[in-house]
């Protein structure tokens, strides 16, 4: 299963504003980058088929195609579907297949561009928690001052409460992502407070923090404030859903207002408008990475397997950042070493 | 007291980083510009004194001043400060005796750019709630896509966390303040929340949503996300002071980090390093709106008094900004409006 040289990811190629005609590109790109990963395209056949043909890949090319395979499905799950409705009544979609297949040890991961509700809820209850974690949580990556590093956060909406025992797992599996991920040694963790003070914040955040402490595995730093998420001073933040969710909403929404902003800015003079031609492409890149998830994907972390989730508005080369974010995490076997962190304390590879 | 001829504010000079050099410059700023304001200045009466000097006001005009007075104390509470502390041993010291002057009737409302914990707990034990508050809500307004216009947000960090009926309360009290303070007839109350559907969220949010749409006064337009807090869809946006306190301290941190990024990218050039420094000067202001407290000051509202926050780090033209909300709430009566809305439903002025 677990073997480098045979990858095998289920895309749920029907989820996302999009769907197939983003999906099916990035699978082509996906393959053709990395020879040895097998594609599981789960969706309607037919327009699986006709969007591959159209990449010039036919149904007879197909049939022989050693990186891809079709797994045909009837339902798709509506972007704005109830997830307890669409777990209860969409056993045969696309995104439920997917799932299945991973479950099933026929796919080491999952990539879903779909209702993250949805995602969440069937991912819970078709994978199941590892042993001894309690809630899964979405994490993703967000830039820094620093080009070069960026931090994780986690959870990023998959749980509205949380509890300081599950804020101090959260603490462990992001503490496993960045090592495992992005090879830190020591990834430095810090819990999202109101205040760096000690006496700040609510109780089971002080809670968590005297739990993480404890934990001599973990290289816990202490509090940190929504004004330094992004200045490099921790690998890994921690916070509940509902905040996690609000920070991150946060700056999409402050990216998008100082980008309108800009524009009127740039609109000033001729010689301004000049400046804004060299410079606006770069700084609508910058603006885009305030709004991770739709660059880099979030995965859902403490399942007994690996979703990765990419934005609704994804375009071709974030669903594709999103496998490629699948593909890491299935080679560095992420939710294992998740499971043995909790189980023994942080091991150090 | 609320006669709109004779205002009077009690100032902390001697809060905020740099303390009266910028404080005392600001308050000669307020009665310059506003002839029937008067000030008590409370601090050290010698560095206040020397401070005027400096500012062409001797001991002598001084004392035949119709717009300012000085109220000596010998004690300052220091910017990282315990509240606890604070409130229990600094009774003498500028920011306590600003209160009590509110307190006693002899000022109308407190401005201070000091430590933000003590000034909570010396205003809430000093000047008490409104009846019927349960808790009082630091609020402040941020920038939205439209110039014109403005969203109060609250709590912005008073209290960790809030129960649904003060969810509701703090509903109102916005309401009063976009009412009194902006002129808006029905202004748009929303929650914030992690997503726009009424199954989002914690069961304390619901019920808040509940309350607010039970109370016909209120315009209540339901949930909103973090991404929309600057789209200009609600003119107030209510949550508990932790998710606040996160959300306002994230636009900062996404302000600073768009804020560096984009000088690395205008120092790509000869040419773009030229005509950056047209559009500088109006970006770094756009930046810095995204720090709301820093500019226009941060109210504590459901107290029997008034008591307007400048950021600890304001300059001259944001403590002038904070004296002057103070005004006008002075002028509008907020506490009042505040209290009958609360026991009467929101009556319409």
């Amino acid at each position: 299963m677990n073997s480098l040289n045979n990858l095998t990811l289920a895309l749920d190629v029907m989820g996302g504003d999009q769907g197939p005609s983003v999906t099916i590109p990035s699978a082509i790109l996906a393959i053709n980058n990395l020879p040895n990963l097998h594609l599981i395209l789960c969706g309607n056949e037919e327009i699986i088929t006709t969007e591959l043909a159209r990449l010039n890949i036919s149904k007879h090319t197909l049939s022989q195609h050693k990186q891809l395979t079709i797994f045909p499905t009837t339902e798709v799950v509506a972007m704005d579907e109830k997830p307890a409705f669409a777990l209860r009544t969409k056993k045969n979609s696309s995104m439920r297949k997917a799932l299945d297949l991973v479950h099933e040890g026929k796919a080491q991961a999952c990539v879903s561009a779909g209702n993250t509700g949805a995602l969440f809820s069937m991912a819970h209850f078709v994978l199941k928690t590892l042993p001894g974690v309690e809630r899964p949580a979405l994490i993703s990556s967000l830039p820094t001052h620093d080009d070069d590093k960026h931090v994780f956060m986690l959870d990023l909406g998959a749980n509205v409460f949380c509890d300081s025992h599950v804020l101090y797992q959260f603490g462990v599996m992001g503490s496993v992502m960045a090592q495992q991920v992005d090879g830190i040694d020591k990834p430095r963790i810090a819990l999202l407070n109101m205040g760096e003070e000690a006496i700040k914040g609510s109780d089971h955040i002080k809670q968590a923090a005297l739990e993480l402490n404890d934990n001599k595995e973990i290289n816990y730093i202490g509090f940190i404030e929504g004004s330094d998420i992004f200045a490099n001073k921790a690998d890994v933040i921690v916070c509940d859903g509902f905040v996690g969710n609000v920070a991150l909403k946060t700056c999409e929404g402050v990216a998008r207002l100082v980008y309108e902003k800009s524009k009127t800015l740039f609109n000033q003079s001729i010689l301004v408008k000049l400046l804004s031609f060299i410079v606006k492409p770069s700084l609508k890149k910058l603006f885009k990475s305030m709004n991770p998830d739709q660059y880099n994907g979030a995965s859902l972390i403490g399942l007994r397997g690996i979703v990765v989730k990419s934005h609704g508005n994804a375009n071709s080369r974030a669903f594709y950042s999103a496998i490629i974010e699948a593909v890491k995490e299935v080679e560095r076997q992420v939710p294992e070493k998740i499971k043995n962190s909790l189980e023994q304390g942080l091991s150090p590879q």
